[in-house]
């Protein structure tokens, strides 16, 4: 599989017009109104290259000076304008990929490759704490530069069909599990919804409550081949309508039924809980108590399993998906993520990490949107391909340098002896 | 597999000599100096009983009364002394065991049977605030009747002669892995070796650290079996010097050191780490620094593997068990045990609970220790064996009744990609 290709444009150089930083960086560098770069910004360079771990890659700027550090670079960014530079400089982990948005950064070669290069640099580098205290001064006097989230477009209301340009046939916008990393995502995204109901190990005949269906396929797959009752929330209207429809066309709407409501309403007895890349939403303040619903929904001889991203330690994240992509989202640490289950006496059974197999799901997001970018272009605007090509791409990045991870957490109540004692059933 | 029985005896009432107590307890019940239990001792036990869940048990006096609160009967516990009787209402979570261990309390059929029973009352009961509160208070007015650390046979220092009559052939005294219920404990023993060792992905070659490696089966099966190289710690004299000398015996010498050494001192690199049953001795408040050595320790594509007891949220050891049997021991909770990984950057890939399994080796162990009893009263005396019997009895009851948990923990740094995607390749 391969990713994308930007290629190189041709972009007019105007930062002769765009003076307004030259007040707020208060005479650092005098010579803003030339085109030429000055040996202070190719010495901050240097130095931001030498923050960020020394990733082999080659800085190029609008007057054609080149910035390298290796002599073998993998990469060359190309950075049109001095304004974008010195967001860059002031604000890294927003405005790269701002800039990139707007087509004021180029890249040759694979974005994917490159924010992995990035990534990988980043994750073991020794910080140079002097050079970062410069950066953070720097960057609280331009506070204004950080971009407001102006024009956010919200994550899922983007319509259907939109998704449906590049997600599998049963829009499942959530980690696949590739039994062989040859299998096509169709087959992945049915192998993931197998290996939750062997993990739940789902019996003809049981209540299954789902929290966030999305298009509900996993709800429908669970009702068609496991014989079980699903009631599925969700407070997307777009999706349930989708879901709905599915459901009667292939006369499931007797097994599942979907509710438009939040998890906090969730009530009734089940002996299955699952849900699937809603926790990320939920956020940490809200776990104990989501914990509780899914507690007092189950039966004493009920099991659950909760799938979602995580970080490997606490922390927010970065701002530009936080403020552009996912507005509101915090995966959890294992520790938060805990929070669920500790306080509500249920006993964890089995966590697994499925981190390889996300960014493997995202690199096929990303041939497809490849494949309909023109179509997306039309529906949107270049500004908004180039957005979710990075989104895919620092995603694919981030899963696959192991900064985020993808957690199946298998819970019960100590009463409950319907797991078996192995993990056998799930691998046979 | 059946529990032991523990018949009935007849214990001579001397409860009249015993008159301590009655000072204590401040005139709160006047005729502790007749034989005849008062209707005051009979509510308390009503009392009691209901507030632990009402487990389906009857409770039989010194004067022969039997108080009920179930027309059925599944147990009885026959309190042969007042004195045990106001113990056992002051200080339930210790004296209940420490009677039983000094022969004053005395139970028909299995003790594991009625521990269970009692262990899942308690799990699944309502609390009565007022009653627990009036207990707090008498409990505070008599903590000299709390027994101190008398008498503390060191859990470790019992001598290798002790072990060797109640563990398998290799001497491992942690969970086994049960393929299937029906395996023996060397069976089981040694498909939790291999099991480990195929979680970890070992490859001919590989160095392995294992940190606290008991008589060193493991150590010396990964060597034969596996090919790598293993450098093992302890800090128990006699383990080290049993396990030395079956190295030599079995030709491994060269490829297993046994170091006597605390973990704080592990030094080193290694592709491999690995800690069976030693974290529960670590302490929380160790974990990061624990962590951080093994960070230290493990090259970029190394892995681990921590396999503990564990408790499902945070909470001490009941204090019997942490006072008579494991001074100083600490299981943790998940949430707990992360303080190892998310501050050392290093990432879960797989968490197994193997509860059951516990349960069941335990069994096995009791077994194996009941055929031995009369040796073991030899070696020590009549109350060694009750008391052991109780510990033994007593984890049966809270791994099955699910209080608590065995977990194996895999995890990496974020630069290693040596475990594969799938778990396939462990159940093939």
């Amino acid at each position: 599989m391969s990713s994308e290709n930007t290629p190189l444009e041709i972009v007019n150089d105007s930062v002769s017009k765009k003076m307004g930083l030259t007040a707020e960086t208060n005479g650092v560098h005098q010579h803003t109104t030339s085109k030429v770069s000055t040996a202070f910004e190719r010495w901050l360079i240097q130095k931001l290259l030498k923050s960020i771990g020394d990733p082999q890659l080659a800085v190029e700027l609008w007057d054609g000076q080149i910035i390298r550090r290796h002599d073998n670079e993998m990469h060359r960014i190309r950075i049109t304008k001095r304004s974008s530079l010195w967001k860059i400089i002031l604000s890294p982990d927003f405005e790269f990929a701002e800039r990139y948005v707007k087509g004021e950064i180029q890249i040759e070669n694979s974005l994917t490759e490159l924010l992995e290069i990035l990534f990988q640099a980043w994750r073991d580098r020794e910080s140079d704490s002097k050079f970062e205290k410069l950066l953070t001064r720097l960057s609280k006097r331009s506070r204004s530069l950080t971009a407001a989230r102006d024009n956010v477009h919200q994550h899922y209301d983007l319509g259907n069909d939109f998704y449906r340009l590049w997600l599998d046939e049963q829009m499942l916008y959530t980690c696949a599990y590739f039994e062989s990393p040859e299998a096509s995502l169709e087959e992945a995204q049915i192998a993931k919804m197998d290996y939750i109901c062997r993990k739940l190990c789902l019996r003809p005949g049981d209540r299954v409550i789902e929290a966030g269906c999305g298009w509900g396929a996993l709800a429908m797959h669970m009702a068609r081949h496991y014989g079980v009752s699903v009631i599925a929330y969700n407070i997307s209207p777009e999706q349930l309508s989708f879901a709905r429809s599915q459901a009667r066309r292939t006369g499931l709407s007797q097994k599942v039924s979907f509710i438009e409501d939040d998890w906090r309403n969730i009530r009734g007895d089940c002996d299955a809980f699952v849900s699937v890349g809603m926790l990320e939403h939920v956020g940490p303040e809200n776990y104990q108590k989501f914990g509780q619903i899914i507690r007092d929904s189950l039966t004493p001889h009920g099991r659950g399993l909760i799938h979602s991203i995580g970080v490997n330690w606490q922390r927010p994240l970065d701002r530009w998906t936080a403020c552009k992509i996912f507005p509101g989202a915090q995966p959890p640490s294992l520790k938060q993520a805990m929070e669920l289950f500790e306080p509500n006496e249920l006993n964890v059974f089995d966590i697994e990490n499925l981190q390889s197999h996300y960014a493997l799901t995202l690199r096929h997001w990303l041939d497809r949107f490849e494949q309909s970018a023109e179509t997306v272009r039309q529906m949107f605007d270049e500004e908004f391909v180039r957005m979710w090509r990075f989104y895919l791409s620092s995603s694919i990045a981030v899963f696959q340098t192991g900064w985020l991870q993808l957690y199946q957490i298998l819970f019960a109540p100590p009463t409950s002896h319907s797991l078996p004692s192995t993990r056998n059933h799930i691998y046979k």
